[in-house]
């Protein structure tokens, strides 16, 4: 589709594809005939179903898993919120494309294939303490190439971000979408010390103060970025072509929540595939009633627990398609 | 080696290899200079670390990773602790050689080569509430056959289990082990009711008020089976070999806290793969101060909650030996 205006994106909701309920059924039905205790394989069990509902049969597979990092770059960096300095947006897409950041050995392992959009890095959004970070237009354009960078052909989708200065753009968001302390929703990002947490929650409270009353979607363009509306135009993508996706931590799952914030079934197909050390994730999976995938005290974005989970929704899928029936293995039931 | 005497097995601790803290330095510097803020891909660097220790070299790999079962049956099966008829025990070992059950699609998707063991599966243990479960001899021939199992060009092992039953051994072994009140070991195992979780309790009650005052080898010898003196058998041999292992669920756990009892380093060398959704298994991981790679909801032995981790620790070591350092990539650091 082509987005013509942010106020059209919370009526999606009402046409996009939901949840195939008669997949989720057939396929808890194969689960419970496989040789094992019904329930024993837990989470492995939902994840199955899980995707069963979404790409709408009983029996899922992965052929493709498509990764895509959006980066960006925040004029909200002018407030000090970040250690480093703003070339490493554009320095780790250049990690990224020749392949040796944590993303590329991820994907590797857990067989994802990696894009990298790089968001007009050398064009930062607004200092949002001063303006809106976005015009409408510069969103649209962003959720568009978010929307356009999803290959239809996937059969699972995964998201990240790289964004020196995102994590204050993700907490300004969250703040701004579910409310609460300003400082509940701010952590160390990529390294903050104790004055840059300040500063953080400085420039957010500056922020906050300055854009009021706005919808979830002018909550992306007047705190977020363009690879947070990135973000949302790919989970908007996935959505329309049934594609499951994997949110990575908090600065991704704080892009999508925008979405949630403008109709709360847009996120339906999400799952989130790692709970961040970064702490407002904790706080943020609550508001969005998640549960993520993995908690492994990851706080790198990139994508990186996401294309962690991969490898465990692929074990899902594995025993799901591959494992023999009771009937099948004449074993017998209890 | 060749066991002579269960009395032998604590003193290996003093002649054992120890992990290589000089290697674990090498990795830390190492994860310490790669594209990526110190620390932020959390226990994926761990992991490495870990790898590292135990297989001596900053940047172990995994040619070889090999998983075995080890089956076993099981006297006090006598007391009606399990709801499915014994047999199948013998009919998964039959769908563990065929292919089909859960732990084969997990071998083959995390990539680890499995083998099944069966231990003379027509010829049970004692019932322990009337007898030790195995004579001194039996113990010590399963110990053998576990250290035999183990492929010392491995860089890692998974161990699992099958035997009916052998939830109620698992937590007698326990409850011997470490004390407490019964019922907290005690779970639904493959799916007890509350009748059947009762008589469970009941069973290892008075299989710990027949056995007293053993030292935790006796425990094995006397509450346990064949398929936990092979464990216990092939965490020696890895431990000798330097090859980390990763330990299953609650009965794999609880198999190996005999050695943990004969002497706490013993089990050094351990992952534990999952935290089981067994009670027990919490609180045995507790005691024996360790955390599991993950935590699924998982309550099926096999192997299967080892071989998911494995998969979570071959991205730990690909992201760690793969990943450009500051230098490499030309990145600015904070």
């Amino acid at each position: 589709m082509k987005f013509t205006s942010l106020a059209e994106i919370a009526g999606l909701a009402e046409t996009l594809p939901m949840v195939n309920a008669e997949a989720v059924a057939a396929a808890a039905a194969r689960q419970n005939s496989l040789t094992k205790p019904p329930g024993s394989l837990g989470r492995l069990e939902e994840l199955a179903g899980f995707m069963a509902g979404w790409r709408g049969t009983a029996r899922p597979t992965i052929s493709l898993a498509q990764a895509v990092i959006f980066a960006g770059n925040h004029g909200i960096c002018a407030q000090g919120v970040n250690p480093f300095p703003q070339e490493v947006t554009a320095q780790m897409v250049g990690n990224f494309m020749a392949g040796g950041a944590a993303i590329n050995q991820l994907c590797r392992a857990n067989g994802a294939e990696l894009s990298v959009i790089a968001l007009e890095l050398d064009r930062p959004t607004a200092d949002f303490t001063t303006a809106p970070a976005m015009t409408e237009a510069d969103c649209m354009a962003a959720l568009q190439i978010g929307w356009d960078a999803v290959d239809t052909r996937a059969d699972v989708l995964i998201l990240g971000e790289m964004g020196i200065g995102n994590s204050t753009v993700a907490a300004a968001m969250a703040a701004a979408l579910f409310g609460g302390a300003v400082a509940a929703w701010v952590g160390a990002g990529t390294g903050s010390d104790a004055e840059g947490i300040k500063r953080k929650i400085a420039a957010i409270e500056a922020g906050l103060a300055r854009h009021q009353g706005l919808s979830a979607m002018g909550v992306l363009a007047a705190l977020g970025g363009r690879e947070q509306a990135a973000i949302c135009g790919a989970v908007l993508a996935a959505r329309a072509a049934r594609i499951p996706v994997i949110l990575d931590g908090f600065i991704c799952t704080a892009a999508a929540s925008a979405l949630y914030g403008a109709d709360a079934r847009l996120l339906d197909h999400c799952l989130v595939g790692h709970c961040s050390a970064e702490p407002g994730h904790r706080k943020l999976l609550a508001e969005l009633n998640k549960r993520a995938v993995l908690d492994f005290d990851m706080r790198l974005g990139e994508g990186s627990g996401a294309a962690l989970a991969l490898g465990i929704l692929r074990s899902a899928l594995a025993v799901h398609n591959g494992m023999a029936t009771f009937g099948e293995a004449g074993v017998s039931e209890a």
